[in-house]
C-alpha cells in the first residue's frame, strides 16, 4: 500500500497523523438524536406511551402514515459484509464499519439524509437479501457498499426486485455517474463528442462494468473493457455472468490482448484497476487524450507523466486537480430518489444527476472538470435533476 | 380502548391533543448527527477515504478495537416485530416503529446511549434470531421489544446464546426489576416482609412470568399466577412451556380457580393482564394490602376504590400516584451492562437495579414508592448499580 511517491501523499500532503485519524474515531462518527425535547412527563406521554399509540394505531389502519409519521422513509441503510472495502479487500464486517460510519455522515453531511451502517456476518447473496429484506420496515432506501464482485450484482439485482425502494451499490453507479460527470467535461476540454471517442477501461469488476453500462447508455460505441486476463471479447471462453454480457455489448473492434493493443490511438483511459500502465502506452493514445487513473492511493499511471501526454488528467486522490468523488453523487442522487417518492434508480435518474454534476462546472478547464464537493448545492442539484429524471411510480 | 373514568384519562389530564401528538411525529423522533464537523477536504480525508482505512485496517488485526474505534460496541438495537405493541397487539413492523423511536429516544435522554429501531417483517422465532445475528455486528446490546408471548421467551434465550452482547426483553424483565423496586418499597409502606408476604400476578405472559421469576429470585416464597383460565398449578393440563415451568416453581398451597379463590387473605396483588377484579375481591386481601393495578389504559381495578383497602397502590399511569414505568431501569441497566462489557444480563444485575431504583425513594410513603423518571440521576445509580453486580466476562 505505499506509494511510490511518497512525498504527494495525501497524508502527508495534509499532515494528517494517524493518532489524529484514531482520535476522531474514538467512540464512532454518528449518533443518534432527538428531534424534540423530551424534558417532562407530558413530552414523554408524547412521544411514547399513551400517545404514540394513536400514530402507531393510525399506522396500521393506513401504512402510508409510516411516510410520514416515522423515520423510516427517509432513512437510508448503509450495507455491507465487508468483502471489498476500499483498497483492503475483504476484512469483514466489523473492520468495515468505520467506513460504513463515515458514509453515513457524508449522507447526513451533504443532503441532510439520516443513515444508519448495517454490516453483516455473512457473504451469502442469499442471506445477505433475506436479511435485508427482513429488517426492511427499519428504512426506506438501501445504499449497497464495498460487496465484492461478482456478488455485488447479484444482490444489487435481487433486492432491486424485492424492496419496493431505492437500492443502489454505490460502487457501481455511485462512480459511474461522476466519471461520466468528468467525461462530458473532459470532452468539452478536449474538444471532442461522445460518440465519436474511444474508450478503454481496465478493471472489470463493480465499478468498471457500471462505468461500461452508463457510457454505452450515454452514446459511447467504441468501448473496451480489460479485466486481468486482457480485453473482453466474445471469443474469450473463461467468462460468465456480467463479464461475459458486456464482452457482447462492448468492443466493436474485437481487439483481443491488453492495455498496450487497446490504448494505441484510444481517446479515453480510465483505470479502475491497481494495475499499472506505462507510460508509453499513453504515449500511443490519440491526441487530446483524457486520462482518468483512478486507482487508489496508487493512480495506474502519475498525473505528473499523463499530463505530458493528455489534455486532461483526472485521479481519485484529493491532493491532485480533478478528483473523482463519489461524495458527488450519492448524496443527491439518494435524496432525490427519496423526494420522488421513486422505487427505482433507474439509468435516467443516474444520467441526469451526471448531467447535473457537470454543469456545476460552469467553464470546463483541463484541471477542472468536476465541481468541489464541498460547494454549495451540488447535492442540491443532483436531487433536483434526479426528482425531474424519476417517473411516477418506478 | 375506552376508559370507565374519562375525567381523569391522561390526554384530557394534561391536555394532550391528537393533533399536538401528530405534529410530534411529522418525519419521525430521531435524527443521525455526526460526531465531529467535516466541513473540509481535510475533515473528509479524517473521517473517510483514507485515513479511515487505517482505522479499518487496525480493527482487522485486532478486532476489540471495533469496541473503542466504532459506535457500534455502545448501540442498542431496539428490535421489535410488532406483534405485541402496547395494548394494540399485533398490528405489524411499519405501525411498531413509532413506539420503537420512541424506545430509543428513552434510551439517548436517560442514559445517553445511541439506538437504532429495527423492525422486521417476519415473526418466525427462527428467523428473528437468524437476522438479528446477522447484522449483530452493527450493534453492541439487543433490547427486545413488544415481541408477543410464548415466542419472545424463545427468541430471547436463543439470542443471548448466540450473541456475545447484553440481550434483554424489556417487556420481560425492564417491568419486572421496576415492580421489584416498587414493592421493596411498597413493604417497607406496608410494614411486611418480602419472604413472608402472598403475592397474586394476574397474567402469565411476558411481564407476568418475568415479574413472578424475579420475586421467587427475591425470596418471595408464595405467589399464584393466574392466566386466562385461572391458578397455575401443576394440575392442569392445558399449560406447557414457560407457564409449565412456573406452575411447578410457584403456588405451593395449589390454589385452584381465579383472582376470588387466590386473592382472599393474599399481601400483593400484581396486575398485567386486562381483566378486571372486582372491588369485593380486593377488599378480601389481607390487611395492610398492596395493590400494583399495571393494565394501561384501564387499571384492573380503579386506584381510587383499591386504595380504599390497600395501604399502596400503583398503577401504569402517569396520572396516578406511583406509576411503574420501565423507563426507571432499561436505560440504565444497558448502560451499566455495556460500561461493565459484560456479556450477559444476569439476574443479579436486575436484582440490584431494582434495589438502586427502590433506594432512589430516601423516605417511601403511600404515595411516593417510586422515583420519579426525571429526577436526576436515576439511571447513573441503576447504571452504577448493575456494572457492581456484572461479573467479569458474564
Amino acid at each position: 500500500m505505499s506509494s511510490p511517491t511518497p512525498a504527494t501523499s495525501l497524508d502527508q500532503a495534509q499532515a494528517i497523523t494517524r493518532e489524529e485519524i484514531f482520535t476522531a474515531h474514538q467512540g464512532g462518527k454518528l449518533s443518534v438524536e432527538l428531534t424534540n425535547p423530551l424534558d417532562d412527563r407530558r413530552d414523554l406521554s408524547i412521544a411514547y406511551t399513551p400517545g404514540v399509540a394513536q400514530v402507531s394505531r393510525a399506522i396500521a389502519d393506513d401504512p402510508q402514515l409510516a411516510n410520514s409519521h416515522t423515520w423510516a422513509s427517509r432513512l437510508v441503510a448503509v450495507v455491507s459484509d465487508g468483502t471489498a472495502v476500499l483498497g483492503l479487500g475483504d476484512i469483514g464486517a466489523s473492520a468495515s464499519l468505520p467506513v460504513m460510519e463515515g458514509k453515513s455522515a457524508l449522507f447526513k453531511r451533504f443532503a441532510g439524509l439520516n443513515s444508519i451502517p448495517i454490516v453483516l456476518n455473512t457473504t451469502d447473496p442469499d442471506e445477505i437479501v433475506e436479511t435485508i429484506v427482513r429488517i426492511s420496515p427499519s428504512f426506506g432506501a438501501v445504499n449497497l457498499e464495498d460487496i465484492s464482485a461478482p456478488r455485488c450484482f447479484e444482490v444489487e439485482r435481487r433486492l432491486i426486485e424485492a424492496l419496493d425502494m431505492p437500492v443502489m451499490h454505490d460502487d457501481q453507479h455511485g462512480t459511474a455517474v461522476v466519471v461520466l460527470a468528468a467525461l462530458i467535461n473532459g470532452l468539452k476540454v478536449a474538444g471532442k463528442r461522445i460518440e465519436d471517442v474511444r474508450v478503454v477501461i481496465t478493471g472489470a469488476g463493480a465499478a468498471g462494468i457500471a462505468v461500461a453500462e452508463i457510457l454505452l447508455a450515454s452514446g459511447v460505441s467504441d468501448l473496451i473493457l480489460i479485466d486481468s486476463k486482457g480485453a473482453l471479447h466474445t471469443g474469450r471462453d473463461d467468462i460468465e455472468g456480467m463479464k461475459l454480457e458486456m464482452a457482447q455489448r462492448t468492443n466493436p473492434r474485437a481487439v483481443a490482448g491488453g492495455t498496450e493493443a487497446a490504448l494505441a490511438g484510444a481517446d479515453v483511459f480510465i483505470g479502475l484497476s491497481s494495475s499499472k500502465v506505462p507510460e508509453a502506452q499513453i504515449a500511443s493514445m490519440a491526441e487530446g487524450a483524457i486520462v482518468f487513473a483512478l486507482s487508489n492511493p496508487d493512480p495506474e499511471i502519475a498525473p505528473e507523466i499523463a499530463v505530458k501526454y493528455a489534455s486532461v488528467v483526472a485521479t481519485g486522490r484529493s491532493d491532485y486537480p480533478n478528483q473523482i468523488n463519489n461524495v458527488l453523487a450519492f448524496p443527491g442522487i439518494f435524496r432525490g430518489a427519496l423526494d420522488a417518492g421513486a422505487r427505482r434508480i433507474t439509468t435516467e435518474m443516474k444520467l441526469a444527476a451526471a448531467a447535473a454534476i457537470a454543469e456545476l462546472v460552469e467553464q470546463p478547464e483541463p484541471e477542472l472538470i468536476v465541481p468541489n464537493p464541498f460547494a454549495p448545492g451540488v447535492a442540491d442539484a443532483v436531487s433536483r435533476a434526479v426528482m425531474q429524471a424519476a417517473k411516477p411510480g418506478e
